[in-house]
Protein backbone atom coordinates (compact mmCIF):
# COMPACT_ATOMS: atom_id res chain seq x y z
CA UNK A 1 0.00 0.00 0.00
CA UNK A 2 1.04 3.43 -1.03
CA UNK A 3 2.22 5.69 1.96
CA UNK A 4 4.16 9.21 2.69
CA UNK A 5 7.43 7.58 2.87
CA UNK A 6 6.98 5.87 -0.55
CA UNK A 7 6.13 8.70 -2.08
CA UNK A 8 8.93 10.85 -0.85
CA UNK A 9 11.44 8.24 -2.38
CA UNK A 10 9.51 7.76 -5.34
CA UNK A 11 9.06 11.35 -5.91
CA UNK A 12 12.61 12.00 -5.60
CA UNK A 13 15.04 14.34 -7.79
CA UNK A 14 17.96 15.95 -7.08
CA UNK A 15 17.63 19.78 -6.43
CA UNK A 16 20.52 21.71 -8.07
CA UNK A 17 18.76 25.32 -6.81
CA UNK A 18 18.05 26.81 -3.43
CA UNK A 19 16.62 29.35 -1.32
CA UNK A 20 18.69 31.51 0.92
CA UNK A 21 16.62 30.15 3.85
CA UNK A 22 18.76 28.07 6.16
CA UNK A 23 17.92 24.85 7.50
CA UNK A 24 16.31 25.03 10.93
CA UNK A 25 18.66 23.46 14.05
CA UNK A 26 15.69 20.77 14.33
CA UNK A 27 15.34 19.21 10.72
CA UNK A 28 18.76 19.41 10.88
CA UNK A 29 19.02 17.11 14.04
CA UNK A 30 16.20 15.10 12.41
CA UNK A 31 18.48 14.50 9.33
CA UNK A 32 21.80 13.53 11.51
CA UNK A 33 20.18 11.31 13.78
CA UNK A 34 18.54 9.52 10.60
CA UNK A 35 21.66 9.27 9.42
CA UNK A 36 22.95 7.57 12.40
CA UNK A 37 20.53 5.04 12.63
CA UNK A 38 21.05 3.10 9.68
CA UNK A 39 22.04 -0.40 9.71
CA UNK A 40 26.14 -0.57 9.91
CA UNK A 41 28.55 -3.75 10.39
CA UNK A 42 28.79 -5.02 13.59
CA UNK A 43 27.56 -1.88 15.15
CA UNK A 44 30.84 -0.30 14.74
CA UNK A 45 28.98 2.46 12.96
CA UNK A 46 32.53 3.26 10.56
CA UNK A 47 31.54 6.61 9.18
CA UNK A 48 31.73 10.02 9.88
CA UNK A 49 30.04 13.15 9.20
CA UNK A 50 31.42 16.90 8.59
CA UNK A 51 28.79 19.68 8.87
CA UNK A 52 29.70 22.04 6.50
CA UNK A 53 27.82 25.77 6.73
CA UNK A 54 30.53 27.82 6.72
CA UNK A 55 30.99 29.58 3.52
CA UNK A 56 34.27 30.53 3.67
CA UNK A 57 34.60 26.94 3.91
CA UNK A 58 32.41 26.61 1.32
CA UNK A 59 34.12 28.46 -0.78
CA UNK A 60 37.67 27.00 0.03
CA UNK A 61 36.49 23.89 -1.27
CA UNK A 62 34.52 24.65 -4.29
CA UNK A 63 37.78 23.88 -6.66
CA UNK A 64 37.48 20.50 -5.99
CA UNK A 65 34.05 20.60 -6.40
CA UNK A 66 35.07 21.88 -10.16
CA UNK A 67 33.19 25.39 -9.26
CA UNK A 68 29.99 24.02 -9.38
CA UNK A 69 27.76 26.64 -8.16
CA UNK A 70 25.71 24.12 -5.51
CA UNK A 71 28.79 23.39 -3.77
CA UNK A 72 28.82 27.18 -2.21
CA UNK A 73 25.13 27.78 -2.80
CA UNK A 74 23.76 25.03 -0.65
CA UNK A 75 22.68 26.35 3.20
CA UNK A 76 24.43 23.20 4.14
CA UNK A 77 26.58 20.39 2.78
CA UNK A 78 26.83 16.76 4.54
CA UNK A 79 30.87 14.77 3.87
CA UNK A 80 29.99 11.57 4.61
CA UNK A 81 33.32 9.69 5.75
CA UNK A 82 34.33 6.20 5.44
CA UNK A 83 35.98 6.18 9.07
CA UNK A 84 37.72 2.95 10.82
CA UNK A 85 39.92 5.90 12.45
CA UNK A 86 37.57 6.18 15.89
CA UNK A 87 36.66 2.51 16.25
CA UNK A 88 41.02 2.07 15.47
CA UNK A 89 41.84 4.56 18.85
CA UNK A 90 38.94 3.28 20.87
CA UNK A 91 41.00 -0.68 20.34
CA UNK A 92 44.05 1.37 21.00
CA UNK A 93 42.97 2.89 24.42
CA UNK A 94 41.19 -0.79 25.14
CA UNK A 95 45.18 -2.42 24.77
CA UNK A 96 43.06 -4.55 21.62
CA UNK A 97 45.23 -4.72 18.16
CA UNK A 98 44.86 -1.72 15.93
CA UNK A 99 45.61 -3.41 12.92
CA UNK A 100 43.14 -5.45 12.10
CA UNK A 101 41.12 -3.38 9.72
CA UNK A 102 43.71 -1.85 7.44
CA UNK A 103 42.80 -3.66 4.35
CA UNK A 104 40.59 -3.80 1.59
CA UNK A 105 37.62 -5.77 2.98
CA UNK A 106 37.27 -3.43 6.20
CA UNK A 107 37.37 -0.39 4.09
CA UNK A 108 34.10 -1.83 2.16
CA UNK A 109 32.60 -2.12 4.86
CA UNK A 110 33.28 1.31 6.36
CA UNK A 111 32.17 2.72 2.80
CA UNK A 112 28.85 1.05 3.00
CA UNK A 113 28.10 2.01 6.09
CA UNK A 114 29.12 5.81 5.58
CA UNK A 115 26.48 5.25 2.37
CA UNK A 116 23.82 4.30 3.78
CA UNK A 117 24.09 6.69 6.75
CA UNK A 118 23.97 8.79 4.03
CA UNK A 119 21.12 7.74 1.83
CA UNK A 120 19.33 7.42 5.29
CA UNK A 121 20.18 11.46 5.77
CA UNK A 122 18.51 12.40 2.16
CA UNK A 123 15.39 10.38 2.80
CA UNK A 124 14.76 12.51 5.96
CA UNK A 125 15.83 15.70 4.56
CA UNK A 126 13.26 14.95 1.53
CA UNK A 127 10.79 13.59 4.16
CA UNK A 128 10.76 17.31 5.65
CA UNK A 129 10.44 18.75 2.09
CA UNK A 130 13.58 20.31 1.48
CA UNK A 131 15.85 18.93 -1.67
CA UNK A 132 19.15 17.29 -1.97
CA UNK A 133 21.65 16.76 -4.47
CA UNK A 134 24.84 14.16 -4.56
CA UNK A 135 28.01 15.79 -4.98
CA UNK A 136 30.16 13.34 -6.99
CA UNK A 137 32.93 15.02 -7.25
CA UNK A 138 33.70 13.90 -3.77
CA UNK A 139 35.46 10.69 -5.94
CA UNK A 140 37.47 12.70 -7.57
CA UNK A 141 39.81 14.80 -5.64
CA UNK A 142 39.58 12.82 -2.25
CA UNK A 143 43.31 13.86 -1.70
CA UNK A 144 41.80 17.38 -1.79
CA UNK A 145 38.98 17.30 0.91
CA UNK A 146 41.19 14.76 3.21
CA UNK A 147 43.37 17.95 3.29
CA UNK A 148 40.38 20.37 3.90
CA UNK A 149 38.85 18.67 6.02
CA UNK A 150 41.87 17.89 8.22
CA UNK A 151 40.97 13.76 8.08
CA UNK A 152 43.11 11.64 9.73
CA UNK A 153 44.53 7.95 8.47
CA UNK A 154 41.72 5.09 8.23
CA UNK A 155 39.04 7.56 6.58
CA UNK A 156 38.22 8.43 3.31
CA UNK A 157 35.53 11.03 2.02
CA UNK A 158 32.95 9.03 0.31
CA UNK A 159 30.13 11.08 -0.24
CA UNK A 160 29.07 14.59 -0.11
CA UNK A 161 25.53 16.09 -0.58
CA UNK A 162 23.79 19.39 -0.60
CA UNK A 163 20.65 20.41 1.16
CA UNK A 164 18.61 23.10 1.11
CA UNK A 165 15.29 24.40 0.15
CA UNK A 166 14.26 23.78 -3.16
CA UNK A 167 14.26 26.83 -5.33
CA UNK A 168 12.55 24.41 -8.29
CA UNK A 169 10.75 21.41 -9.10
CA UNK A 170 12.44 19.27 -12.41
CA UNK A 171 10.56 16.99 -13.83
CA UNK A 172 11.57 13.60 -12.76
CA UNK A 173 14.07 11.95 -13.91
CA UNK A 174 14.04 9.51 -16.76
CA UNK A 175 14.91 6.12 -15.89
CA UNK A 176 15.63 2.52 -17.18
CA UNK A 177 12.60 0.09 -16.78
CA UNK A 178 12.53 -2.07 -13.29
CA UNK A 179 12.91 -4.86 -15.58
CA UNK A 180 16.46 -3.04 -16.71
CA UNK A 181 17.80 -3.38 -12.85
CA UNK A 182 16.18 -6.44 -11.47
CA UNK A 183 17.44 -10.25 -11.79
CA UNK A 184 15.42 -13.45 -10.85
CA UNK A 185 17.68 -15.98 -9.07
CA UNK A 186 20.99 -15.34 -11.38
CA UNK A 187 22.00 -12.49 -13.48
CA UNK A 188 20.42 -12.02 -16.80
CA UNK A 189 22.88 -11.12 -18.95
CA UNK A 190 22.24 -8.72 -21.47
CA UNK A 191 22.09 -9.33 -25.21
CA UNK A 192 21.97 -6.11 -28.10
CA UNK A 193 18.44 -6.53 -28.84
CA UNK A 194 17.64 -6.03 -24.77
CA UNK A 195 20.37 -3.62 -24.64
CA UNK A 196 17.91 -1.99 -27.29
CA UNK A 197 14.49 -2.05 -25.92
CA UNK A 198 15.61 -1.61 -22.44
CA UNK A 199 17.48 1.92 -23.33
CA UNK A 200 14.32 2.68 -26.02
CA UNK A 201 12.37 4.66 -23.43
CA UNK A 202 15.59 6.76 -22.41
CA UNK A 203 17.26 7.42 -26.03
CA UNK A 204 13.58 8.77 -26.54
CA UNK A 205 13.69 11.13 -24.40
CA UNK A 206 13.74 14.67 -25.12
CA UNK A 207 16.40 15.55 -22.55
CA UNK A 208 18.33 13.23 -24.43
CA UNK A 209 17.88 14.65 -27.73
CA UNK A 210 18.53 18.31 -26.10
CA UNK A 211 22.43 16.81 -24.98
CA UNK A 212 22.96 15.35 -28.55
CA UNK A 213 22.64 19.09 -29.61
CA UNK A 214 24.19 20.76 -26.80
CA UNK A 215 27.19 17.76 -27.32
CA UNK A 216 27.30 17.41 -31.02
CA UNK A 217 27.16 13.76 -30.81
CA UNK A 218 24.83 11.00 -31.90
CA UNK A 219 24.29 8.93 -28.80
CA UNK A 220 24.20 9.21 -25.02
CA UNK A 221 27.03 6.55 -24.68
CA UNK A 222 29.41 8.86 -26.60
CA UNK A 223 27.88 11.86 -24.96
CA UNK A 224 29.18 9.79 -21.50
CA UNK A 225 32.64 8.28 -22.85
CA UNK A 226 33.80 11.11 -24.80
CA UNK A 227 32.51 14.57 -22.57
CA UNK A 228 31.20 13.32 -19.17
CA UNK A 229 33.25 10.73 -18.05
CA UNK A 230 36.17 9.80 -20.24
CA UNK A 231 38.96 7.20 -19.92
CA UNK A 232 41.52 9.24 -19.32
CA UNK A 233 39.89 11.51 -16.67
CA UNK A 234 38.78 8.24 -15.05
CA UNK A 235 41.83 6.90 -15.22
CA UNK A 236 43.53 10.18 -13.75
CA UNK A 237 41.04 9.81 -10.70
CA UNK A 238 41.23 6.15 -10.22
CA UNK A 239 45.07 6.54 -9.24
CA UNK A 240 44.47 9.36 -6.80
CA UNK A 241 41.39 7.11 -5.07
CA UNK A 242 44.36 4.70 -5.33
CA UNK A 243 46.82 6.54 -3.71
CA UNK A 244 44.34 7.62 -0.98
CA UNK A 245 43.38 4.20 -0.35
CA UNK A 246 46.93 3.15 0.50
CA UNK A 247 47.90 6.58 2.51
CA UNK A 248 45.09 5.84 4.45
CA UNK A 249 46.57 2.35 4.87
CA UNK A 250 42.81 0.43 3.51
CA UNK A 251 45.18 -1.03 0.35
CA UNK A 252 48.30 -2.10 0.19
CA UNK B 1 8.95 18.38 12.77
CA UNK B 2 8.94 14.39 13.46
CA UNK B 3 7.06 12.51 10.41
CA UNK B 4 6.11 8.74 9.86
CA UNK B 5 9.36 8.36 7.57
CA UNK B 6 11.76 9.81 10.42
CA UNK B 7 9.81 7.54 13.12
CA UNK B 8 10.40 4.44 10.49
CA UNK B 9 14.11 5.35 9.93
CA UNK B 10 14.40 6.42 14.11
CA UNK B 11 13.06 2.64 14.75
CA UNK B 12 15.18 0.76 12.40
CA UNK B 13 16.54 -2.07 14.33
CA UNK B 14 17.50 -5.31 12.58
CA UNK B 15 15.15 -8.66 12.43
CA UNK B 16 16.94 -11.45 12.61
CA UNK B 17 13.19 -13.73 12.78
CA UNK B 18 10.59 -13.92 10.78
CA UNK B 19 6.98 -15.02 9.90
CA UNK B 20 6.76 -17.80 7.10
CA UNK B 21 4.60 -15.40 5.45
CA UNK B 22 5.28 -14.40 2.11
CA UNK B 23 6.09 -10.80 0.81
CA UNK B 24 3.13 -10.03 -1.45
CA UNK B 25 4.02 -8.92 -4.88
CA UNK B 26 2.66 -5.41 -4.29
CA UNK B 27 4.81 -4.92 -1.60
CA UNK B 28 8.14 -6.11 -3.08
CA UNK B 29 7.21 -3.96 -6.22
CA UNK B 30 7.26 -0.64 -4.49
CA UNK B 31 10.74 -2.03 -2.48
CA UNK B 32 12.05 -2.82 -5.46
CA UNK B 33 10.91 0.88 -7.53
CA UNK B 34 11.91 2.68 -4.32
CA UNK B 35 15.33 1.26 -4.55
CA UNK B 36 15.51 2.40 -8.44
CA UNK B 37 14.79 5.56 -7.59
CA UNK B 38 17.17 6.69 -5.44
CA UNK B 39 20.33 8.90 -6.84
CA UNK B 40 22.71 7.95 -9.00
CA UNK B 41 26.41 9.04 -10.63
CA UNK B 42 24.77 10.76 -14.05
CA UNK B 43 21.94 9.01 -14.16
CA UNK B 44 23.72 5.78 -15.05
CA UNK B 45 22.28 3.62 -12.33
CA UNK B 46 25.31 1.34 -12.03
CA UNK B 47 23.36 -1.44 -10.51
CA UNK B 48 21.20 -4.35 -10.50
CA UNK B 49 19.53 -6.29 -7.63
CA UNK B 50 18.98 -10.10 -7.65
CA UNK B 51 15.87 -11.67 -6.20
CA UNK B 52 16.14 -14.70 -4.50
CA UNK B 53 12.96 -16.49 -3.33
CA UNK B 54 13.75 -20.24 -4.33
CA UNK B 55 14.81 -21.97 -1.35
CA UNK B 56 17.37 -24.44 -3.18
CA UNK B 57 18.66 -21.28 -4.66
CA UNK B 58 19.14 -19.88 -0.90
CA UNK B 59 20.63 -23.38 0.90
CA UNK B 60 22.99 -23.10 -2.26
CA UNK B 61 24.01 -20.20 -0.99
CA UNK B 62 24.02 -20.41 2.59
CA UNK B 63 27.57 -21.40 3.30
CA UNK B 64 28.67 -18.13 1.72
CA UNK B 65 26.91 -16.53 4.20
CA UNK B 66 28.30 -19.25 7.08
CA UNK B 67 24.47 -20.59 7.56
CA UNK B 68 23.39 -17.98 8.87
CA UNK B 69 19.70 -19.37 9.65
CA UNK B 70 18.26 -16.10 8.08
CA UNK B 71 19.90 -16.59 4.92
CA UNK B 72 17.63 -19.69 4.32
CA UNK B 73 14.38 -18.62 6.25
CA UNK B 74 13.88 -14.88 4.84
CA UNK B 75 10.77 -15.18 2.03
CA UNK B 76 13.35 -12.53 0.02
CA UNK B 77 17.02 -12.16 -0.09
CA UNK B 78 17.98 -9.18 -1.93
CA UNK B 79 21.80 -8.76 -3.09
CA UNK B 80 22.68 -5.48 -4.60
CA UNK B 81 25.48 -5.96 -7.22
CA UNK B 82 27.55 -2.71 -8.14
CA UNK B 83 27.47 -2.81 -12.07
CA UNK B 84 29.08 -1.55 -14.68
CA UNK B 85 28.33 -4.35 -17.31
CA UNK B 86 24.86 -2.78 -18.22
CA UNK B 87 26.37 0.20 -18.96
CA UNK B 88 29.73 -0.71 -21.12
CA UNK B 89 27.49 -2.95 -23.38
CA UNK B 90 25.16 -0.25 -24.04
CA UNK B 91 28.70 1.81 -24.64
CA UNK B 92 28.95 -1.38 -26.83
CA UNK B 93 26.67 -1.50 -28.79
CA UNK B 94 26.29 2.57 -29.60
CA UNK B 95 30.20 1.85 -30.77
CA UNK B 96 31.08 3.77 -27.79
CA UNK B 97 34.38 2.79 -25.76
CA UNK B 98 34.27 -0.13 -23.69
CA UNK B 99 36.71 0.26 -21.55
CA UNK B 100 36.13 3.61 -20.09
CA UNK B 101 35.30 2.51 -16.53
CA UNK B 102 37.39 -0.57 -16.00
CA UNK B 103 38.82 1.46 -12.93
CA UNK B 104 38.68 1.89 -9.71
CA UNK B 105 37.01 5.59 -9.55
CA UNK B 106 34.01 3.85 -11.58
CA UNK B 107 34.08 0.95 -9.05
CA UNK B 108 33.38 3.48 -6.18
CA UNK B 109 30.71 5.45 -8.03
CA UNK B 110 28.86 1.64 -8.74
CA UNK B 111 29.55 0.97 -5.36
CA UNK B 112 27.72 4.14 -4.19
CA UNK B 113 25.11 3.56 -6.27
CA UNK B 114 24.48 0.04 -5.10
CA UNK B 115 23.97 0.77 -1.62
CA UNK B 116 21.82 3.67 -2.51
CA UNK B 117 19.44 1.13 -4.10
CA UNK B 118 20.13 -0.96 -1.23
CA UNK B 119 19.05 1.44 1.85
CA UNK B 120 16.45 2.53 0.19
CA UNK B 121 14.79 -0.58 -0.37
CA UNK B 122 15.62 -1.24 3.35
CA UNK B 123 13.96 2.44 4.47
CA UNK B 124 10.18 1.29 1.82
CA UNK B 125 10.36 -2.37 3.21
CA UNK B 126 10.13 -0.55 6.98
CA UNK B 127 7.77 1.66 5.83
CA UNK B 128 5.37 -1.48 4.68
CA UNK B 129 5.64 -2.76 8.38
CA UNK B 130 8.62 -5.70 7.25
CA UNK B 131 11.96 -6.18 8.99
CA UNK B 132 15.33 -6.21 7.17
CA UNK B 133 18.77 -7.45 8.17
CA UNK B 134 21.83 -6.86 6.47
CA UNK B 135 23.99 -9.90 5.56
CA UNK B 136 27.62 -8.21 5.81
CA UNK B 137 29.05 -11.84 4.72
CA UNK B 138 28.47 -10.72 1.08
CA UNK B 139 31.61 -8.96 1.68
CA UNK B 140 33.47 -12.12 2.45
CA UNK B 141 32.54 -14.59 -0.51
CA UNK B 142 32.19 -12.08 -3.22
CA UNK B 143 33.95 -14.81 -5.66
CA UNK B 144 31.44 -17.39 -4.34
CA UNK B 145 28.17 -15.19 -5.03
CA UNK B 146 29.42 -13.92 -8.34
CA UNK B 147 29.91 -17.87 -9.28
CA UNK B 148 26.60 -18.47 -8.02
CA UNK B 149 24.66 -15.86 -9.57
CA UNK B 150 26.88 -16.17 -12.38
CA UNK B 151 27.38 -12.45 -12.37
CA UNK B 152 29.62 -11.07 -15.77
CA UNK B 153 32.55 -8.65 -15.62
CA UNK B 154 32.20 -5.29 -14.47
CA UNK B 155 30.37 -6.21 -11.56
CA UNK B 156 30.31 -7.12 -7.71
CA UNK B 157 28.32 -7.96 -5.62
CA UNK B 158 28.27 -5.21 -2.59
CA UNK B 159 25.11 -5.94 0.37
CA UNK B 160 22.95 -8.24 0.74
CA UNK B 161 19.65 -8.00 2.46
CA UNK B 162 16.84 -10.37 3.98
CA UNK B 163 13.25 -9.14 3.85
CA UNK B 164 10.03 -10.37 5.91
CA UNK B 165 7.43 -9.72 8.01
CA UNK B 166 8.93 -9.49 11.76
CA UNK B 167 8.53 -12.60 14.39
CA UNK B 168 10.56 -10.23 17.18
CA UNK B 169 10.69 -6.60 18.29
CA UNK B 170 14.31 -6.30 20.13
CA UNK B 171 14.91 -3.45 21.59
CA UNK B 172 16.77 -0.11 19.81
CA UNK B 173 20.54 -1.42 19.28
CA UNK B 174 22.80 0.96 21.40
CA UNK B 175 24.36 3.32 19.27
CA UNK B 176 27.25 6.00 19.80
CA UNK B 177 25.79 9.74 20.69
CA UNK B 178 25.60 12.05 17.37
CA UNK B 179 28.81 13.72 19.15
CA UNK B 180 30.56 10.83 18.45
CA UNK B 181 29.75 10.98 14.14
CA UNK B 182 29.43 14.09 14.02
CA UNK B 183 32.20 17.17 13.24
CA UNK B 184 31.59 20.65 12.31
CA UNK B 185 33.65 22.17 9.76
CA UNK B 186 36.57 20.20 10.19
CA UNK B 187 37.24 16.35 11.53
CA UNK B 188 37.83 16.63 15.41
CA UNK B 189 40.66 14.05 15.72
CA UNK B 190 39.40 11.66 19.30
CA UNK B 191 41.61 12.06 22.28
CA UNK B 192 41.55 9.31 24.87
CA UNK B 193 39.09 11.14 27.16
CA UNK B 194 36.87 11.78 24.46
CA UNK B 195 37.07 7.87 23.18
CA UNK B 196 36.24 6.93 26.82
CA UNK B 197 33.39 9.30 26.79
CA UNK B 198 31.96 8.68 24.14
CA UNK B 199 31.84 4.99 24.51
CA UNK B 200 30.60 5.37 28.26
CA UNK B 201 27.13 4.70 27.39
CA UNK B 202 27.82 1.99 25.54
CA UNK B 203 30.37 -0.16 27.74
CA UNK B 204 27.75 0.50 30.27
CA UNK B 205 24.70 -1.37 28.59
CA UNK B 206 23.89 -4.40 29.42
CA UNK B 207 23.98 -6.16 25.89
CA UNK B 208 27.85 -5.62 26.61
CA UNK B 209 28.10 -7.08 29.58
CA UNK B 210 26.78 -9.79 28.28
CA UNK B 211 29.10 -9.98 25.44
CA UNK B 212 31.78 -9.75 28.32
CA UNK B 213 30.64 -12.93 29.38
CA UNK B 214 29.85 -15.04 26.15
CA UNK B 215 33.38 -14.21 25.50
CA UNK B 216 35.30 -14.46 28.75
CA UNK B 217 36.95 -10.80 27.24
CA UNK B 218 36.96 -7.99 29.39
CA UNK B 219 36.01 -5.26 26.59
CA UNK B 220 33.98 -4.49 23.39
CA UNK B 221 37.55 -4.02 21.41
CA UNK B 222 39.19 -6.82 22.02
CA UNK B 223 35.64 -8.80 21.14
CA UNK B 224 36.20 -7.73 18.18
CA UNK B 225 39.68 -7.70 17.19
CA UNK B 226 40.08 -11.25 19.18
CA UNK B 227 36.73 -12.93 18.60
CA UNK B 228 33.86 -11.22 16.01
CA UNK B 229 36.67 -9.59 13.33
CA UNK B 230 39.68 -11.01 13.45
CA UNK B 231 42.64 -9.40 11.57
CA UNK B 232 43.66 -12.54 9.93
CA UNK B 233 40.55 -13.33 8.85
CA UNK B 234 39.94 -9.57 7.64
CA UNK B 235 43.26 -10.08 5.63
CA UNK B 236 42.43 -13.15 3.97
CA UNK B 237 39.39 -12.09 3.13
CA UNK B 238 40.60 -8.47 1.75
CA UNK B 239 42.60 -10.83 -0.57
CA UNK B 240 39.56 -12.15 -1.95
CA UNK B 241 37.83 -9.13 -2.50
CA UNK B 242 41.17 -7.51 -4.28
CA UNK B 243 41.26 -10.56 -6.68
CA UNK B 244 37.39 -10.91 -7.34
CA UNK B 245 37.96 -6.73 -8.17
CA UNK B 246 40.98 -7.41 -10.80
CA UNK B 247 39.06 -10.31 -12.22
CA UNK B 248 36.30 -7.61 -13.01
CA UNK B 249 38.18 -5.60 -14.06
CA UNK B 250 37.57 -2.52 -11.45
CA UNK B 251 41.74 -3.02 -10.20
CA UNK B 252 45.11 -3.47 -12.33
Amino acid sequence: MMNTTLKTMLQHRSIRKFTPEEIDEQSLDFILKAACNGSTMGNMQLYSIIVTKDKEKMQEMAPFHFNQPIATNAPVILTFVADFNRFNLYCKYRDAATDAYSNLQSYHWAVIDAIIAAQNACVAAESLGLGICWLGTITYNADKFIEAFRLPKHTVPVACIAFGHPDEKPELTDKLPLEALVHYETYNDYTRESIDWLYADKEAHENTFRLFAENNLPNLARIFTERRYKKTDNEHFAKVLEKVMKAQEFLK
